[in-house]
């Protein structure tokens, strides 16, 4: 997969190194390019952005600059991919866009600083997503976190012990707590049951802590999940000792 | 305000002082602290993870570095603030929740990664916070968004330019759309009445193109918003330019 990112601040991107992204380039399953966009000004004073038609506090960023860092891109790459604006009215990013695009061959981020987006560089744009309902200083958090959920589940990203498969909303229930050495810390103790040896009990106690977690602060999540008849069991059992 | 961040990664951390964070400590407005809890380890080989008790992949952060390195913030700060876990299945984080961490004098922000957290380590925490429905490598960058949404509402974090108050999520409305220089890119023409100079006409756009731009991609926040008599009758308008 090729990554583009076009940004201001294009030494932020430097920690992705120390990340997954950084695994996988040395892995050459991803190559990562990050685009100083104002090094496409036309202008003699390398300025991206200028006043708002029509009067508005600060500045907005410029078509030209992005419209030719893009064409580079292009140029390079033989293709745009995916040209990915992060913006905060743009679609909110999911697992399910995160699987979609880690499908690509070529992904383009824009993330601006500060600033807001003259219109028209909408016109370059196939997705625009957003992480979350707040504001940031800028989009390249954003990317960062767009990238990082994406390429970690590229086959090959994740070394065995730290596989995709096993996390929360992968089995559409929120993780059961869990528990490590040692058994005792600071008088709390690992559940009884786990340290039993009992794989079916324990497997039970799994599942209904998962159902209770998930009831407890997520129960939105319950009403896409398919219950075995099992599940329907503990539910109602979770149910019965919660609104005790 | 003080800001400690529990991380495996600190070098991940030395982004945010490209960022809006280093310009508030740089002006004395945020003291920032990166703590590497594998540095508060007891067990001779700096251990900070093992096996799951009762099975399952991958490994857990074991409670006590991360409750010995809490309590060195403690002492060192006197005090441990609020206790931030990034956790999947924490509260989403808000532009409500930026304005309430906002108002606090410290927050502290625990972030694993890979890993889940051995349960009993929420014992610390007064927050469990999710930026999202998506699965990430580690916690690292969703403690940077939340710290980067939350310091930018600082008194004086940002410059006059770039006020907070005029941002999308602020007005309640998404925001219009909005262009810059040139007048015509590449035959893409901002609208006549931007340019027209007639403010009372453009005031009424910018307000029906932001209730269209929030109909068309997140009715939901149409559902809170307060409309003046004004904003209901330029809704009609757009429902009715909209579904024609």
């Amino acid at each position: 997969m090729r990554i583009d990112v076009l940004s201001l601040f294009p030494g932020m991107f430097a920690l992705m190194r120390e990340s997954i992204i950084g695994k996988t380039i040395d892995k050459g399953l991803v190559d990562f390019n990050v685009v100083d966009f104002r090094d496409y000004t036309t202008n003699k004073h390398n300025k991206v952005d200028d006043e708002i038609y029509g009067g508005g506090q600060g500045m907005l960023l410029m078509p030209q600059p992005i419209f030719d860092a893009i064409e580079a891109v292009e140029t390079d790459a033989g293709s745009r991919g995916r040209v990915i604006l992060m913006d905060p009215a743009g679609e909110r990013f999911t697992q399910a866009k995160a699987e979609e695009f880690a499908k690509e061959e070529h992904l383009t981020f824009i993330a601006g600083h500060y600033e807001g987006y003259d219109e028209r560089i909408r016109e370059l744009v196939t997705d625009e997503v957003s992480i979350g309902d707040f504001v940031l200083t800028g989009g390249e958090l954003g990317a960062m976190t767009v990238i990082d959920a994406t390429v970690r589940l590229l086959e090959d990203a994740l070394g065995d012990d730290m596989s995709a498969v096993d996390d929360s909303f992968s089995t559409g229930l929120l993780e059961y707590p869990q528990y490590t050495r040692p058994a005792e810390f600071r008088g709390l103790k690992v559940p009884e049951v786990l340290t039993s040896g009992n794989h079916a009990k324990i497997a039970e106690w799994k599942q209904k802590e998962a159902l209770r977690r998930t009831y407890q602060r997520r129960p939105d999540l319950l009403d896409t999940y398919e219950f075995t008849p099992e599940a329907q069991r503990l539910l109602r059992e979770v149910k019965a000792e919660e609104n005790n």
